[in-house]
């Protein structure tokens, strides 16, 4: 297949508290939520780790949502965990613990076969994995890379060399504002453009919704509207699943694909935070998507 | 005329320090500020007082703006006056002074000419005082209304009396939480609504732009995007003045029209905050309001 997806981001098991509830040692990690977001229009291949106690249940779940696994290797120790505290604001968050385990020193090794995968997503990780990744890329024709903070304290260098070597860049709002040094998220999108990037800055605002700024124009997207938001996890990875989703599975990306792109990716991330982990997966049908996305459309028009 | 607006709020010296730099007794006030927006649509009746202190100047540049202030009482004493500084986020706001003066016991009382105009915004005052205004309009047909924490706090039970007897209510995101005892902003503008307010309920989320929830369609809306937000005082009130000004111009208040008031609401905003008070509107044409109305339409198309 020409429209696979190849998905470099971290499985996990997460526990976390928010104002509804509390879950222990879920499926969660960036390449799960992303995976189980893209299988919705296309075929993801996980590129990651796990560990001896990633159980085969967990396994039929991602192969249930024909998710690729062969690239992901089974390694001694335990699988990357994470704990996370939501408070009444969805868009903040307390990190408890984040246990790296087998993640910690794992090098991303690509299949043969996975080498010429045209869409890529570069999910959360070391700049330096990422770029490890990047060069094992041999016909790559749209990458999507995402961040987080840590990284951006510690490696602006290796990031600075990343950004011209993908398609759009995400970041969230903070993250923007932290790299950029603006306070002002039009301004943090454009300066973050200006560093090469090729296509495209995404500024994902939570509940506000998302900004994409690329060379031609700026797109602004709202949240699908919710009135509980149960956990907000993985919402940025279902977001870029989404995105990249419907890209790959379109087969092209010109402005106007792009737009309808950020919409999915929106509508995706609207279903996740809707149940705790993936729960909300279980029992998602294509046409659930289409009539959310029918209602943003709606939500917007005037 | 038949689509006169009436105006009820304060006519203000404001001094502001924002991270633009500071001003001192500029004229501001929400009945300015909503009446010079409301201007570029129809005429604005303004129903305030002021004091001694205001000076032919200050006349001038309302008349200029073609406000009728034949309901506008000069009276002993002071104006009232505002003191407040804003930092990076436009969105948070410190008051450091209220100086009611000729405001603390103004009633407000219409001349019999104005009576019967059909739209009508109240903007915050003392719950007390609008429900005085509300009582002598013998033909309205469309009434917004607005209020602050200060009221709400206060004064809840006049409030829930007015609510029925308005057709917009104005929050912005704090207050509408605060009133509603949500902190989902779906959840707080639709329990607000079940108050019993006639169509809509508006949510301003200032850079994150405004909801409108009504009986039977949810509207959402983003700011138009700015890189500097040199003095966000008076956008609410400008907001409402363009929403209630494109209203009262094209005289019927329909879904569709409703949806458009929004957007026209939206944009004024957007312009006011670009100066301190209300300089933006010096030089402002008809036609950069459409252009500004266009850009916004494009910028949320997918």
């Amino acid at each position: 297949m020409n429209n696979e997806i190849l998905i470099f981001g971290s499985l996990a098991f997460d526990s976390v508290q928010t104002p509804f509830g509390k879950r222990k040692n879920i499926l969660g990690g960036s390449a799960t939520h992303a995976a189980i977001s893209a299988s919705y229009f296309t075929t993801p291949i996980i590129v990651s780790a796990v560990g001896e106690d990633f159980l085969d249940e967990h396994m039929q779940l991602l192969k249930k949502n024909k998710i690729n696994i062969k690239n992901l290797e089974r390694k001694k120790g335990k699988t990357f965990a994470w704990e996370a505290r939501y408070g009444n604001n969805p868009n903040e968050r307390e990190v408890l613990a984040t246990y790296e385990n087998v993640l910690k020193d794992y090098s991303p090794s690509l299949l043969p076969e996975h080498k010429k995968t045209k869409y890529v997503f570069l999910a959360n990780n070391s700049p330096a994995s990422q770029i490890m990744l990047l060069d094992q890329l041999e016909s790559a024709e749209f990458v999507i890379w995402d961040t987080m903070t840590f990284w951006i304290d510690k490696y602006t260098d290796q990031i600075l060399k990343i950004l011209p070597r993908v398609d759009i860049a995400l970041f969230n709002d903070f993250e923007a504002m932290h790299f950029s040094k603006e306070t002002n998220l039009i301004k943090a999108g454009k300066k973050i453009l200006s560093k090469g990037v090729k296509k495209g800055v995404v500024i994902k605002k939570g509940e506000h919704g998302s900004f994409l700024f690329t060379h031609s124009f700026t797109l602004h997207l709202p949240a699908y509207p919710l009135e509980e938001v149960k956990d907000p996890t993985g919402a940025g990875d279902s977001f870029a699943g989404g995105l990249i989703g419907f890209l790959a599975k379109t087969g092209k990306v010109d402005d106007n694909s792009l737009k309808k792109a950020m919409a999915y990716g929106t509508i995706m991330a609207s279903l996740t935070v809707e149940e705790f982990g993936a729960d909300r997966f279980k029992k998602l049908k294509k046409k659930d998507i289409y009539k959310r996305l029918r209602e943003l459309k709606k939500l917007i028009k005037f």
